[in-house]
Formats: C-alpha cells, structure tokens, sequence
C-alpha cells in the first residue's frame, strides 16, 4: 500500500459512475478473472487456474503490504471490479533525483469496454496519484500487439520515447510449455 | 536497500576487475558525474549542477533506505566508480503472480566503454539478482535512440516485446525551459 494516495475516489463515466479504490484481500478471484479476461495475458498463462491461485494471492499479499506498491480497482454501482491497474512508486538519481510511477497490468473488463473506465483510472494516476506522490513521470510499458491501447497512452499525453525490453529468467524444473508463452531465456 | 542481494561480487573485464557492490552516501558525487557524462542524461537536465545536489542526494537517500530499490555501482581497482544501475523488485498479479525485477539508470562511464562492465553489470541481474529474488522477469526500457544499447540488451537475451511509454507531469512553476528538454504534459 503506497501511504500517500488519496483513495477512494468516485469517477462519472459513461455507463454511470465508478469509484477507484484500493485493492482488498476479497478481490482477489475479480482480478484473477480480469486477468484471464484478456487475450495476451492468457496467452501468456493468466487463465484462472485453480493451482495458480496461491502464486496470485501470496502475490496480493505482498502489494497490499509493499511501501511501494498499490494495485487500485474500479468497482461499478453493483460492486463488481471492471477495472484494475497496479502503481509502484520508485525513486531515482536520473532526470535530476526525480521520483516515478510506474503503471503495470492496467485491465478493464472486456464486457465494459469504451464507457471511460480506462481513462477514468489512467486520468486519476496522471492527475492525482503523481501529484499526491510527487512524481515527475509516470510511465508504463505496452505489449507491442496492443496497438488500440498505444492510441489510448498517447491521447492520454504519454510519449512513446523508449523500447520496452523484458527478459524472461528460467526457474528450476521450468519447461518451455510451462512458462505460458514465456520466451524461454538461455 | 534490498535485502536478498548477495553483494559484493567481483567480476573479471577486459581492463582487469571490478568489483560489483551497492552504493554508499558517499558515492553520491560519483553518481551524479556518470549521468552527466551521458549525452542523453544530459540532454533531460543531468549535468551536474550543484542546485541539483539536494534533490539528488534526497533520491539517493530515499534508495538506500527503500527495501524494493537498490542502487549498485561497479567500481575498478583504484576504487573509482565505472558503472552503476538501479534495480527496483515488484510484486505483481500478471503472469501468474509473477515478481519483476525493474532496471534503471544503467550507465557506464564513457572512457571504459566496451571493456566488458554492462555487460559484467548485466549479467549479474539476469543470472544471480532474479534467481536471489525469485524474479521471473527482468525489465527494462531504453531510449529509443540508443540504437547501441539496444543491440547490447539484445545480445544478453532482452526480448524488445513492448513500447515504453512515458509521461512527463508538469509540477507547479515548472516552464518548458527548467524541465530541461523533459516533454511538459498539459
């Protein structure tokens, strides 16, 4: 849990309205299921499975209880998670000891697409969130497939200035098939 | 200061050796010249100007005392500092719980290029920082005109699957001018 935020937050989008807040214990089969939700994350092994639920919820743990980490939802008048994203709060020497945010797995459910969600919760980060943690940048990286979602980041402001570079590290007793579309690294 | 890093490590280079060890508040001046010595840093407002000092000595702070971020440094025989990079550990949901380990910041000074010291840097995340971690990932971006840098992180196994997008926030009293050559977001 990042200590400066201020949540929850209520957002007008067009199907009503949302309100971001963070991440609770009891979401976490909502965002699993986000998560699998998507057709690059699945391919890259998030299908909900039943085994992979103690790795998903040792890692909820870990982010509730981080300093550094904060995984916000965007819950609809039901109560029911239709979006998700995941900030880290970084601190560095380049760009003059400027402070980042960090922006991972920004989801929004398939179902509730185009009504804003996306926006509302990026638009919060951009405005909200780095200005309650005096952050000079924020900054994400994108699949290179997910070309409607780089539409998106530039209407939001973002420059597309760097490459997204991951390398994926091999664990014991790990095969190709298990790694989920992984890249298998040498 | 990231508590499961086993360091230091030495590592033979082409000049000799180097020794691979986290920073210390003393290396702060030492720092600050390698991101001067940078033509890009440079050109993003790190040229060492002793107004910057605090901020960079607050982000140094805040790093050696932050558990998820840890700033390591190559240093040569004399003791001088020849390289450095950022390392940040994050938790995360996506790819089944998996946890990232985040590069920033990688730098090695201009008058020890091609001796072997990113890549001794480097070679050290990928093989024996993600395995102390648990890290199924390593990540990292680039500037897009770091055609040289590319190839190298290419070279190591780096997969370039993603565009890294930025955003710069303009904070209060801010001009275009001050932000030396950051992009300023309306």
């Amino acid at each position: 849990m990042i200590a400066g935020l201020s949540l929850p937050v209520a957002r007008v989008v067009r199907d009503g309205d949302v309100l971001i807040r963070r991440v609770a214990p009891e979401d976490l089969d909502a965002i699993i299921l986000l998560l699998a939700d998507d057709p690059i994350s699945a391919g890259r092994g998030d299908v909900a499975r039943e085994e992979d639920r103690p790795a998903y919820s040792a890692a909820l743990r870990w982010i509730i209880d981080d300093p550094g980490n904060d995984l916000v939802v965007a819950v609809d008048r039901s109560g029911a998670v239709v979006g998700t994203l995941q900030l880290t709060v970084i601190p560095g020497m380049a760009r003059r000891g400027a402070t980042r945010l960090l922006v991972e797995a920004v989801r929004v459910a398939s179902a509730e697409r185009s009504l804003g969600i996306g926006t509302a919760l990026m638009r919060w980060v951009i405005d909200e969130a780095a200005a309650d943690l005096g952050a000079a940048m924020v900054q994400l990286t994108s699949d290179a497939a997910r070309e409607d979602a780089h539409r998106f980041y530039r209407r939001l402001g973002f420059v597309d200035s760097h490459v997204g570079f991951k390398y994926s590290v091999r664990t014991a007793g790990e095969t190709a098939t298990e790694g989920g579309g992984f890249r298998v690294a040498r």
